[in-house]
Protein backbone atom coordinates (compact mmCIF):
# COMPACT_ATOMS: atom_id res chain seq x y z
CA UNK A 1 0.00 0.00 0.00
CA UNK A 2 1.32 3.43 -0.69
CA UNK A 3 0.26 5.00 2.47
CA UNK A 4 1.90 2.35 4.67
CA UNK A 5 3.23 4.44 7.41
CA UNK A 6 5.17 3.22 10.45
CA UNK A 7 5.51 5.63 13.75
CA UNK A 8 8.79 6.96 14.89
CA UNK A 9 10.48 5.80 18.18
CA UNK A 10 9.47 8.65 20.07
CA UNK A 11 5.54 9.69 19.69
CA UNK A 12 2.63 11.75 21.49
CA UNK A 13 -0.65 9.91 23.08
CA UNK A 14 -3.71 12.17 23.12
CA UNK A 15 -6.24 11.50 25.01
CA UNK A 16 -9.78 13.11 24.59
CA UNK A 17 -12.79 13.08 27.36
CA UNK A 18 -15.70 13.97 26.38
CA UNK A 19 -19.47 12.46 26.73
CA UNK A 20 -21.15 10.00 24.65
CA UNK A 21 -24.48 12.17 24.32
CA UNK A 22 -21.85 14.84 23.05
CA UNK A 23 -22.91 15.90 19.41
CA UNK A 24 -21.33 17.59 16.50
CA UNK A 25 -23.74 17.86 13.73
CA UNK A 26 -25.78 15.47 13.11
CA UNK A 27 -23.65 12.52 14.53
CA UNK A 28 -22.12 11.71 17.87
CA UNK A 29 -18.85 13.57 18.58
CA UNK A 30 -16.75 10.76 19.08
CA UNK A 31 -17.49 9.27 15.82
CA UNK A 32 -16.89 12.52 14.12
CA UNK A 33 -13.42 12.61 15.77
CA UNK A 34 -12.77 9.52 14.67
CA UNK A 35 -14.04 10.16 11.34
CA UNK A 36 -11.71 13.24 11.20
CA UNK A 37 -8.60 11.48 12.15
CA UNK A 38 -8.77 8.86 9.43
CA UNK A 39 -9.61 11.31 6.98
CA UNK A 40 -6.56 13.39 8.20
CA UNK A 41 -4.39 9.79 7.94
CA UNK A 42 -3.77 8.99 11.67
CA UNK A 43 -1.94 5.91 12.38
CA UNK A 44 -5.31 4.46 14.08
CA UNK A 45 -7.63 5.81 17.23
CA UNK A 46 -9.47 4.03 19.64
CA UNK A 47 -12.82 4.95 21.79
CA UNK A 48 -13.06 3.35 25.16
CA UNK A 49 -16.44 3.90 26.93
CA UNK A 50 -16.57 4.41 30.55
CA UNK A 51 -18.91 3.03 33.17
CA UNK A 52 -19.15 5.96 34.91
CA UNK A 53 -17.90 9.60 35.87
CA UNK A 54 -18.38 13.42 36.18
CA UNK A 55 -16.63 16.00 34.07
CA UNK A 56 -16.73 19.65 33.64
CA UNK A 57 -20.47 20.43 35.21
CA UNK A 58 -20.13 17.44 38.02
CA UNK A 59 -22.99 15.46 36.55
CA UNK A 60 -22.91 11.85 37.39
CA UNK A 61 -23.00 9.94 34.58
CA UNK A 62 -23.11 6.24 35.65
CA UNK A 63 -24.58 2.60 33.52
CA UNK A 64 -26.98 2.82 36.03
CA UNK A 65 -29.08 5.03 34.65
CA UNK A 66 -27.89 4.47 30.99
CA UNK A 67 -31.66 4.66 29.94
CA UNK A 68 -32.27 7.90 31.31
CA UNK A 69 -29.35 9.76 30.41
CA UNK A 70 -27.01 8.07 28.18
CA UNK A 71 -24.20 10.53 28.44
CA UNK A 72 -21.00 7.96 29.98
CA UNK A 73 -17.63 9.07 29.91
CA UNK A 74 -16.10 8.96 26.43
CA UNK A 75 -12.16 8.95 26.05
CA UNK A 76 -10.87 8.68 22.75
CA UNK A 77 -6.43 7.45 22.45
CA UNK A 78 -4.77 8.17 19.12
CA UNK A 79 -1.15 7.42 18.95
CA UNK A 80 0.65 10.10 16.53
CA UNK A 81 3.84 12.01 16.08
CA UNK A 82 3.62 15.41 18.04
CA UNK A 83 3.65 17.28 14.47
CA UNK A 84 1.00 15.56 13.11
CA UNK A 85 -0.96 15.61 16.50
CA UNK A 86 -0.76 19.16 16.51
CA UNK A 87 -2.30 20.11 12.80
CA UNK A 88 -5.16 17.32 13.87
CA UNK A 89 -5.98 19.20 17.37
CA UNK A 90 -6.90 22.87 14.98
CA UNK A 91 -9.27 20.50 13.19
CA UNK A 92 -10.75 18.93 15.41
CA UNK A 93 -10.62 21.87 18.69
CA UNK A 94 -13.34 23.87 17.31
CA UNK A 95 -15.83 20.71 17.54
CA UNK A 96 -15.38 20.31 20.97
CA UNK A 97 -17.08 22.83 22.93
CA UNK A 98 -17.09 21.27 25.89
CA UNK A 99 -14.17 18.38 27.20
CA UNK A 100 -10.58 17.71 28.41
CA UNK A 101 -7.64 17.38 26.41
CA UNK A 102 -4.31 15.72 27.38
CA UNK A 103 -1.10 14.55 25.78
CA UNK A 104 1.65 12.42 26.68
CA UNK A 105 5.39 11.17 25.84
CA UNK A 106 4.93 7.73 24.85
CA UNK A 107 7.66 5.16 23.21
CA UNK A 108 6.90 3.73 20.36
CA UNK A 109 7.62 -0.25 20.77
CA UNK A 110 6.54 -1.90 17.58
CA UNK A 111 3.64 -0.63 15.11
CA UNK A 112 2.88 -3.13 12.11
CA UNK B 1 -20.54 29.35 37.98
CA UNK B 2 -18.45 30.42 40.84
CA UNK B 3 -16.55 27.25 40.92
CA UNK B 4 -15.51 27.21 37.31
CA UNK B 5 -12.10 25.76 36.84
CA UNK B 6 -9.44 25.01 34.32
CA UNK B 7 -6.79 22.80 34.39
CA UNK B 8 -3.22 24.52 34.00
CA UNK B 9 -0.88 23.13 31.19
CA UNK B 10 0.81 20.85 32.69
CA UNK B 11 -1.13 18.51 34.93
CA UNK B 12 -1.02 14.22 36.22
CA UNK B 13 -3.04 11.80 34.99
CA UNK B 14 -3.78 9.15 38.00
CA UNK B 15 -4.80 5.81 37.47
CA UNK B 16 -6.22 3.68 39.87
CA UNK B 17 -6.36 -0.16 39.34
CA UNK B 18 -8.50 -1.86 41.55
CA UNK B 19 -11.22 -4.98 40.88
CA UNK B 20 -15.14 -3.80 40.52
CA UNK B 21 -16.08 -6.19 43.11
CA UNK B 22 -13.81 -4.50 45.96
CA UNK B 23 -15.77 -2.70 48.32
CA UNK B 24 -15.46 -0.16 50.74
CA UNK B 25 -18.26 0.26 53.49
CA UNK B 26 -21.55 -0.43 52.18
CA UNK B 27 -20.61 0.56 48.16
CA UNK B 28 -18.56 -0.24 45.54
CA UNK B 29 -14.71 1.45 46.17
CA UNK B 30 -14.90 2.85 42.48
CA UNK B 31 -18.32 4.33 43.23
CA UNK B 32 -16.69 5.11 46.53
CA UNK B 33 -13.45 6.81 44.54
CA UNK B 34 -15.63 9.17 42.21
CA UNK B 35 -18.11 10.36 45.20
CA UNK B 36 -14.95 11.63 46.65
CA UNK B 37 -13.00 13.02 43.84
CA UNK B 38 -16.46 15.05 43.25
CA UNK B 39 -16.41 15.81 46.33
CA UNK B 40 -12.86 16.89 47.14
CA UNK B 41 -13.41 19.20 43.55
CA UNK B 42 -11.61 17.43 41.32
CA UNK B 43 -12.30 18.38 37.66
CA UNK B 44 -13.26 14.87 36.49
CA UNK B 45 -12.92 11.46 36.84
CA UNK B 46 -13.63 8.47 34.69
CA UNK B 47 -14.22 4.93 35.59
CA UNK B 48 -13.75 2.49 32.54
CA UNK B 49 -14.25 -1.80 33.35
CA UNK B 50 -12.09 -4.39 31.42
CA UNK B 51 -13.27 -7.48 30.06
CA UNK B 52 -10.42 -9.56 31.51
CA UNK B 53 -7.48 -9.17 33.89
CA UNK B 54 -5.05 -10.25 36.65
CA UNK B 55 -3.93 -8.11 39.23
CA UNK B 56 -2.30 -8.79 42.59
CA UNK B 57 -3.17 -12.46 43.58
CA UNK B 58 -2.58 -13.49 40.26
CA UNK B 59 -6.51 -14.50 39.97
CA UNK B 60 -8.11 -14.10 36.32
CA UNK B 61 -11.03 -12.21 35.81
CA UNK B 62 -12.95 -12.68 33.01
CA UNK B 63 -15.86 -11.51 31.48
CA UNK B 64 -16.13 -14.83 30.11
CA UNK B 65 -17.48 -15.87 33.82
CA UNK B 66 -19.08 -12.89 34.61
CA UNK B 67 -22.00 -13.90 36.21
CA UNK B 68 -20.11 -16.13 38.53
CA UNK B 69 -17.07 -13.46 39.55
CA UNK B 70 -18.22 -10.50 39.00
CA UNK B 71 -14.95 -9.02 39.39
CA UNK B 72 -13.44 -7.25 36.25
CA UNK B 73 -10.68 -5.24 36.50
CA UNK B 74 -11.81 -1.42 36.92
CA UNK B 75 -9.21 1.26 35.64
CA UNK B 76 -10.15 5.04 37.16
CA UNK B 77 -8.20 7.74 35.27
CA UNK B 78 -8.55 11.30 36.77
CA UNK B 79 -6.65 14.40 35.58
CA UNK B 80 -5.45 17.35 37.83
CA UNK B 81 -2.51 19.36 38.82
CA UNK B 82 -0.01 17.43 40.76
CA UNK B 83 -0.85 19.42 44.45
CA UNK B 84 -4.45 18.40 44.54
CA UNK B 85 -3.11 14.65 43.30
CA UNK B 86 -1.47 14.53 46.53
CA UNK B 87 -3.98 15.73 48.72
CA UNK B 88 -6.70 13.25 47.11
CA UNK B 89 -4.51 10.39 47.35
CA UNK B 90 -4.08 11.02 51.30
CA UNK B 91 -7.85 10.84 51.28
CA UNK B 92 -8.11 7.63 48.81
CA UNK B 93 -5.29 5.43 49.98
CA UNK B 94 -6.42 4.20 53.32
CA UNK B 95 -9.50 3.31 51.02
CA UNK B 96 -7.67 0.78 48.94
CA UNK B 97 -6.59 -2.19 50.39
CA UNK B 98 -5.84 -3.98 46.94
CA UNK B 99 -4.58 -2.28 43.81
CA UNK B 100 -2.61 -0.48 42.14
CA UNK B 101 -2.14 3.80 42.02
CA UNK B 102 0.35 4.80 39.03
CA UNK B 103 0.55 8.74 37.94
CA UNK B 104 2.46 10.26 34.76
CA UNK B 105 2.91 13.69 33.39
CA UNK B 106 0.35 14.98 30.60
CA UNK B 107 0.37 18.07 28.90
CA UNK B 108 -2.83 20.18 29.13
CA UNK B 109 -4.06 20.93 25.55
CA UNK B 110 -7.97 22.14 25.92
CA UNK B 111 -9.89 22.11 29.20
CA UNK B 112 -13.63 23.23 29.10
CA UNK C 1 3.19 -15.31 49.56
CA UNK C 2 7.14 -16.16 48.44
CA UNK C 3 6.57 -14.34 45.39
CA UNK C 4 4.81 -11.26 46.96
CA UNK C 5 6.19 -8.61 45.09
CA UNK C 6 5.36 -5.06 44.72
CA UNK C 7 6.72 -2.81 42.11
CA UNK C 8 9.35 0.27 42.33
CA UNK C 9 8.48 3.61 42.57
CA UNK C 10 9.65 4.22 38.56
CA UNK C 11 7.94 2.21 36.36
CA UNK C 12 6.95 1.66 32.98
CA UNK C 13 2.86 1.54 31.23
CA UNK C 14 2.92 -0.77 28.27
CA UNK C 15 -0.31 -0.64 26.09
CA UNK C 16 -0.85 -2.73 23.45
CA UNK C 17 -3.30 -1.82 21.20
CA UNK C 18 -4.60 -5.05 18.72
CA UNK C 19 -7.80 -6.40 17.65
CA UNK C 20 -10.36 -7.99 19.40
CA UNK C 21 -10.56 -10.96 16.46
CA UNK C 22 -6.79 -10.97 16.29
CA UNK C 23 -5.84 -14.60 16.85
CA UNK C 24 -2.99 -16.50 18.23
CA UNK C 25 -2.68 -20.11 17.35
CA UNK C 26 -6.37 -21.14 19.16
CA UNK C 27 -6.90 -18.82 20.99
CA UNK C 28 -8.06 -14.64 21.50
CA UNK C 29 -4.65 -12.74 20.85
CA UNK C 30 -5.83 -10.75 23.97
CA UNK C 31 -5.77 -13.73 26.06
CA UNK C 32 -2.82 -14.99 24.77
CA UNK C 33 -0.85 -12.28 26.12
CA UNK C 34 -2.60 -12.10 29.12
CA UNK C 35 -1.96 -15.72 30.02
CA UNK C 36 1.72 -15.04 28.48
CA UNK C 37 2.01 -12.32 31.19
CA UNK C 38 0.98 -14.42 34.09
CA UNK C 39 3.13 -17.21 33.40
CA UNK C 40 5.88 -14.75 32.95
CA UNK C 41 5.42 -13.54 37.04
CA UNK C 42 3.78 -9.73 35.57
CA UNK C 43 2.29 -8.15 38.85
CA UNK C 44 -0.88 -8.02 36.44
CA UNK C 45 -2.56 -6.76 33.48
CA UNK C 46 -5.71 -5.20 32.16
CA UNK C 47 -7.58 -5.91 29.01
CA UNK C 48 -10.20 -2.98 27.56
CA UNK C 49 -12.15 -3.11 25.05
CA UNK C 50 -12.87 -0.33 22.42
CA UNK C 51 -16.43 0.76 21.44
CA UNK C 52 -14.87 1.83 18.19
CA UNK C 53 -11.88 2.51 16.31
CA UNK C 54 -9.47 1.81 13.96
CA UNK C 55 -6.22 0.67 12.85
CA UNK C 56 -3.56 -0.41 10.67
CA UNK C 57 -5.57 -0.79 7.55
CA UNK C 58 -7.79 2.04 8.10
CA UNK C 59 -10.62 -0.41 8.53
CA UNK C 60 -13.51 0.96 11.17
CA UNK C 61 -14.38 -1.11 13.94
CA UNK C 62 -17.36 -0.30 15.50
CA UNK C 63 -20.28 -1.77 18.12
CA UNK C 64 -23.16 -0.94 15.93
CA UNK C 65 -22.16 -3.73 13.82
CA UNK C 66 -20.53 -5.92 16.45
CA UNK C 67 -22.38 -9.24 15.07
CA UNK C 68 -20.90 -8.47 11.91
CA UNK C 69 -17.64 -8.05 12.41
CA UNK C 70 -16.81 -8.84 16.22
CA UNK C 71 -13.82 -6.73 15.58
CA UNK C 72 -13.52 -4.18 18.28
CA UNK C 73 -10.15 -2.74 19.18
CA UNK C 74 -8.12 -3.67 22.09
CA UNK C 75 -6.17 -2.25 24.85
CA UNK C 76 -4.05 -4.13 26.76
CA UNK C 77 -2.57 -2.39 29.82
CA UNK C 78 0.47 -3.70 31.99
CA UNK C 79 2.50 -1.76 34.59
CA UNK C 80 5.77 -3.04 35.67
CA UNK C 81 9.73 -2.23 35.73
CA UNK C 82 11.32 -1.37 32.76
CA UNK C 83 13.96 -4.65 32.69
CA UNK C 84 10.62 -6.68 32.92
CA UNK C 85 8.83 -5.01 30.37
CA UNK C 86 11.38 -5.66 27.79
CA UNK C 87 12.38 -9.20 28.47
CA UNK C 88 8.14 -9.41 28.10
CA UNK C 89 8.61 -7.67 24.98
CA UNK C 90 10.83 -10.55 23.38
CA UNK C 91 8.67 -13.18 24.59
CA UNK C 92 5.02 -11.53 22.88
CA UNK C 93 6.23 -9.52 19.98
CA UNK C 94 6.22 -12.42 17.78
CA UNK C 95 2.71 -13.23 18.50
CA UNK C 96 1.47 -9.75 17.26
CA UNK C 97 1.67 -9.34 13.58
CA UNK C 98 -0.94 -6.42 13.40
CA UNK C 99 -1.20 -3.85 16.07
CA UNK C 100 0.34 -1.14 17.86
CA UNK C 101 3.04 -0.86 21.28
CA UNK C 102 4.01 1.88 23.47
CA UNK C 103 5.36 2.48 26.78
CA UNK C 104 5.45 5.38 28.87
CA UNK C 105 6.76 6.34 32.49
CA UNK C 106 5.07 6.08 35.17
CA UNK C 107 5.15 7.01 38.84
CA UNK C 108 3.83 3.87 41.62
CA UNK C 109 2.30 5.81 44.31
CA UNK C 110 0.68 2.59 45.41
CA UNK C 111 0.98 -1.43 44.80
CA UNK C 112 -0.88 -3.28 47.56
Amino acid sequence: MENKKTLKNKAKLLKIYIGESDRYKAENLYRAIVKKAKEFGLSGATVLRGIEGFGLHSDYRSSLIEVLSADLPIVIEIIEEEEKIKKFLKKISPMINQGLIVMCDVEVIKHV
